[in-house]
């Protein structure tokens, strides 16, 4: 019994036949002609035709005219990776007019062979010790032209605040002022110091970076170096890196997915690939432990319908894959935090930059005062309530700094 | 003394302070902060700086404001390849609102680490010993569910017709009907027996396919079986992985790029990275021997001004690189080849499907009528003579079926 893969594309067209196009499209990514095939041939060619699912027509005005069509491909047509998958049902596809492909579905036997997470959502939770808040993560002020002392230092104090996970800029790559196993041995030896202050356990993720057959390599001289999580731009080198990467069983900490490129790919309404595929679904099949995608917050935006959607793709109940860990990103400030549990639940990394560098305090200030506002959201405290407590001037001067947002 | 690699992106905003972008883009997606820094730390952290080199702003209608900002980031900021290249200057930045990369000019230090095309447009002409006229390809008609007889009688009736290249579909992954050196073994014994008829050198790319990890040693079982080239889906994989295997002395065959997944990417006004860059420059640094792209004449269409500028990016004079054969792809019929020598010049690989198995008499007649049609227009003659002269029956059924475009 055959099984599919099925994608659903957008595709704008003022006056197409719309079913027409649907079956123009299941025949020619697959058998390539079918009508004018013998009937002796088409017995046998029958499981390597693709089929029309559903096509769902919206008469919108001029220019908005569309139909969302559903598509099933046989998986017999293609191996189990995804530049096979994607080659397949948006290779060609993608050039041939506006059309978008706005979800795909994996079959089970498809499925099989991506062991996804190795860590996931619990996975990450129990390394650090942290079964029900949401987590906290902070990303360095600046990375380039720093050398290893001023990182440290920049760690340390991001640390003290209580965050649970430390990023590397997405920007820094390979380079004699930091090279990744001494900024991996810094680092953690500023974790370490930080974690007797604060009784707090933290993942540093460090940018996996450099030539795309280097790469394992380099993870396991981070992991030796004594690196707890990677981070990894993706859509740079493709999700089957990600995804050999993430089953290596030599790389035994979690991946962060950055989104980075991304934008060059979802935001149109015509063209490209929904980011709830792009940052949520391909990125879980692949193995990603966390994934950073635009916040609705901040100034780097992405309609919170979308968020949302990236959101459920990561954590969508699942016999075959462990969740990942939703990491919004981008203009999160304390006071956001009870819209973010609002929003995202409590399986969320609160992520901040400016927010924690930015504290009228200084850094470690901003990491309590995130610290502080999650608790006191998790507690269906206010916020003004919390920073009026005792010890809650950290967030108090947040509040000052940036407000509240409900 | 410092290099850079300069971007050029149009930023679509009604009513932004376009200088300010500007500056705030070569800031962020460099140093990080500026003007908070102490005056000591500027001297040292200048030469990490990226510079505005313009902003040109074109007053358009609501929706239709826009500026060409260019932008130079120092190489000192990232390692040499093209995944560090791309993250450092569209990796967030193509998620900031209405942006899209339309050229990138690497420095020559950073374009130092790159060999380029191994054997480029000269090395194809070489291989083959066709130095003047445009060179033609083929496609197989259908791949997915046929087995070997069938592959190899298709192949043998398209060579038979006098074509210099057989391209697999990029749809055809590995697979028990016709596994990669079965197949390779199959098209060149057919390959064989048709140069026998025609006289006639046959390059066939076979399509690299799997895991990362294993595509070059997969092409190096290709080149064992006798492959004398390889078809890559450079964006399903990543330039990175293109670069790498085409330095890789080993694999010692002209690679051909297609470019599936590409119009997720280059098609938006608004978004994404423009078609010269992704299919373009990209693709000849990254070392594609020839790279296919959307034809202005088929269904797949790209406008005539994008298609030149990926031409122009595959064949402008450098020092360093070797040239990219242009293959303008989809819907191309013999009665379109002076059009195409217009439009494209001599360099340039006739690249037919349905143009050469949809012949009335048949694919070995396809093939014929092409290079009637190639020779003619060659030599200044009208194709309409040249089908009427003795010998151009196969040009005149395929006007007959298509007509002339002029």
């Amino acid at each position: 019994m055959s099984e599919f893969c099925i994608a659903t594309y957008r595709s704008f067209d003022d006056k197409a036949d719309f079913n027409k196009k649907a079956l123009s499209i299941a025949v020619g990514l697959t058998v390539g002609s079918w009508t004018d095939l013998p009937e002796a041939r088409k017995s046998e060619m029958e499981k390597h035709l693709g089929k029309v699912l559903s096509v769902d027509v919206h008469e919108g005005g001029e220019g908005n005219r569309y139909a969302d069509i559903r598509i099933a491909y046989p998986d017999i047509n293609f191996s189990r990776d995804i530049p096979a998958l994607l080659v397949t049902i948006f290779g060609k596809l993608s050039m041939d007019g506006r059309i978008k492909l706005i979800d795909i579905e994996v079959s089970q036997s498809f499925g099989s062979a991506f062991p996804g997470p190795k860590f996931g959502l619990q996975g990450v939770r129990g390394l650090l010790g942290v079964q029900e808040r949401p987590l906290l993560m902070s990303i360095f002020k600046s990375v380039v032209g720093h050398d290893l002392t001023n990182l440290q230092e920049q760690f340390y104090k991001q640390a003290l605040g209580g965050v649970d996970l430390i990023k590397d800029d997405e920007i820094l790559f390979e380079n004699p002022l930091t090279p990744l196993e001494k900024r991996v041995e810094a680092c953690m030896e500023a974790a370490e110091r930080a974690q007797q202050e604060t009784g707090q356990k933290l993942l540093y993720a460090v940018n996996l970076t450099g030539p795309t057959s280097q790469l394992a390599s380099q993870a396991r001289k981070a992991i030796s170096a004594g690196a707890n999580a990677l981070l990894f731009n993706v859509l740079a080198y493709g999700y089957d890196v990600l995804h050999e990467l993430s089953k290596d069983p030599s790389i035994n900490v979690p991946i962060a997915a950055h989104p980075a490129m991304a934008g060059a790919m979802y935001p149109s309404p015509h063209y490209g690939i929904g980011a709830s595929v792009l940052l949520g679904k391909l990125m879980r099949l692949a193995g990603a432990d966390l994934v950073l995608f635009p916040s609705p917050y901040g100034s780097v935006v992405m309609p919170k319908e979308e968020n949302l959607a990236v959101k459920d793709a990561l954590l969508a109940p699942s016999s075959e894959l462990l969740t990942s860990f939703p990491v919004p990103s981008a203009g999160i400030h304390p006071g956001l935090v009870p819209l973010i549990l609002r929003d995202f639940g409590t399986d969320v990394v609160v992520n901040a930059g400016g927010g924690i560098h930015g504290h009228p305090m200084g850094t470690a200030a901003g990491g309590q005062a995130f610290r502080l506002a999650i608790d006191a959201a998790m507690n269906g405290v206010h916020l003004r309530e919390a920073a009026a407590a005792p010890g809650g001037e950290a967030l108090q001067a947040a509040i000052d700094a940036w407000g509240i947002k409900e």
